[in-house]
């Protein structure tokens, strides 16, 4: 069967040649007479993985060596809550910016930190509009609108909004926030879509389902110093300082999932890497933009200009009937996943790395038809 | 490449009627032209896979209503720190039951909960004998033995040893520990290896690893009305409600490695389920025993008989010298997997569900050459 047109949020579209590396091997791997997922994560054929994974990601993000890359788990959902754990404690407050859904959901994890001893979680900003079911979110916060808190444990915030389709760092309008406190930054939903300054973090994390492999791994990446800053009295799986001190080999990882990383990396490599990746992604972002940008107000993007998220295009149709319909035509061309979140409704493209740029010319040229016949 | 004998502790063998599924359908799951790790975990492909590995679950170990299934993350050693947050309030007080280092790590994970606000954990019994790095275990802990709090929150055991071969439950002689407590049991490295009477336990779990899949994932079996007890202050990541809730879909789960668990419990079921898997395991078990007893004393396992582990068979040779020879005789064999933890040297045989029987005879006949020669 062909291949189809994933344009899935997340678990997402994989690279074929990553994807087709793994079948290969799938049962000897590296002439061991056994799968990858059968080996000890503390032998030879394992190490050999893990390794590759983590200097592909040191190379290709160039990750200064001030700065350690672990291998987690529990989704960026559990960081949500283990990163209040470990660096707000008590007596102290962090500081949250909220662009959506997912800023939401981290900061009230983090308010519920002081029950686990913790300190308190405040918000530095937020650019949503509207209560309840009208909430919105149309664009990233701007940094003269944040009120930083001096003291702040940390600056938190969220790259990409998957839900809302809002983004930082696009252009540069929209900066990266910034503040006194270090910053941490979920990034899960636009990680490794371009090249980043990974010094001006503290710690970065991201679930892999997106950009960079299966789900059920979580990459963080954090500067040393502010790992051992950390609290010492939560149980040792919690600490980020366990995973640093273990090479991420405490207990047994995801060992599937970290070697599926490794080849989606070779891939990203083999690319010519983030520059490339970045050209590549600005192209098919920009195929669907203009599709919406050209059809005379039958496609609507809610988000403002310099928010536009690269990774997650979201757009309505004048009325819901024709938002299914679209869905429907766009099925039977071979592309899945343009559902809006349940949240928001509409129409939503993810255009993650492995997104490949002819599925995004075929969606926008399936649009300017749609448009044609319909408006 | 012919398919080694794979011993290993875990990850661990896994049956290759299972890796062969997985292999077939790697690029295209169910005729959908993506893999399935590309698929929403929302969609109706992942949904199909979810609900027949939690069927197939409920089926094997015959899991009744009172009881739900969950997928999570983190492995065991997530779960130690993550039960006593949850089931271990202020004011309380939770026994654990030590028969080695996985049960000492339970207990010092339980002990960091009252820094969480939580409360605390003290020991009921222990079969450790000698400190530091002396220290041993042997055997599991009589239940005669045990000093049961009579108003503690649960009792915490593990049924089964990987590092030290102890096991509970392989005679009658052993039985699972019990009190008027909760009964919670880490069942890592025996899940699954024989019919259980679910209904004696207030929860089970086990990382994936061993018995039914890749690592990544974490089944927990436990009282819908024990886990509503739980903290509602905490997390909501952390709250095991959160999962039975949701039906272990709050946040993105590690589809891949439950997708993998679906094909092993499809073969589960095909081989005869529990009762069929369990007269293997056991044949397996006699045959590695039957050889060190039969040695005259040339290979020599410390475990007390009725304490024997059915999962991981340890013995020593009369040294190192010859345990590492061993190693080697065998490697050339193509067997693999059988060096004894780091913590305690010698030979560890691990017999998890998926080691074909053909192969611990293999071992058992390579043992007594191996011994005619060199005693």
């Amino acid at each position: 069967m062909a291949r189809t047109m994933n344009f899935n949020a997340g678990p997402a579209a994989l690279p074929l040649p990553a994807l087709e590396r793994a079948r290969e091997e799938f049962l000897d791997f590296s002439g061991s007479g056994m799968s990858v997922m059968e080996h000890s994560h503390r032998g030879k054929e394992y190490d050999a993985v893990h390794e590759e994974a983590l200097a592909s990601l040191r190379e290709l993000l160039n990750v200064p060596a001030s700065h350690a890359i672990l291998f987690m788990q529990g989704g960026a959902s559990q960081l949500f809550a283990q990163l209040p754990m470990n660096f707000l404690p008590s007596g102290q407050s962090a500081d949250y910016v909220i662009n959506g859904v997912w800023g939401e959901k981290a900061l009230s994890e983090a308010k519920a930190n002081a029950s686990l001893g913790g300190g308190i979680a405040r918000v530095a900003g937020t650019s949503g509009t509207g209560e309840g079911k009208e909430k919105q979110y149309t664009r990233a916060v701007r940094q003269d609108e944040l009120q930083l808190d001096g003291k702040a444990s940390y600056l938190h915030f969220t790259s990409n909004e998957t839900i809302h389709g809002v983004q930082y760092a696009v252009t540069p309008a929209r900066p990266f926030p910034e503040g006194p406190a270090p910053l941490l930054c979920d990034m899960s939903s636009d990680f490794l879509w371009k090249p980043i300054d990974v010094k001006k973090f503290s710690l970065i994390y991201a679930g892999a389902q997106k950009n960079i492999g299966p789900s059920g791994v979580v990459v963080v990446i954090a500067a040393k110093d502010f790992i051992e800053r950390g609290r010492k009295d939560i149980p040792k799986i919690f600490q980020l300082r366990t995973a640093l001190e273990n090479n991420s080999l405490y207990n047994t990882p995801p060992t599937f999932g970290i070697y599926m990383i490794r080849n989606v990396l070779a891939w990203a490599k083999q690319l010519g890497g983030l520059p490339a990746i970045e050209k590549l992604n600005r192209e098919k972002a920009a195929a669907i933009y203009g599709a919406i940008d050209s059809s005379n107000g039958f496609f609507n993007c809610p988000v403002e200009k310099d928010s536009r998220s690269v990774m997650n295009v979201v757009f309505r149709l004048p009325n819901e009937k024709l938002e299914e319909e679209f869905v429907g035509a766009a099925k039977k061309e071979g592309m899945v996943g343009l559902k809006g979140h349940r949240s928001v409704g509409g129409i939503r493209v993810s255009l993650y790395n492995a997104v490949e740029p002819a599925w995004a010319n075929a969606l926008a040229s399936l649009m300017k038809q749609f448009a044609q016949k319909r408006a």
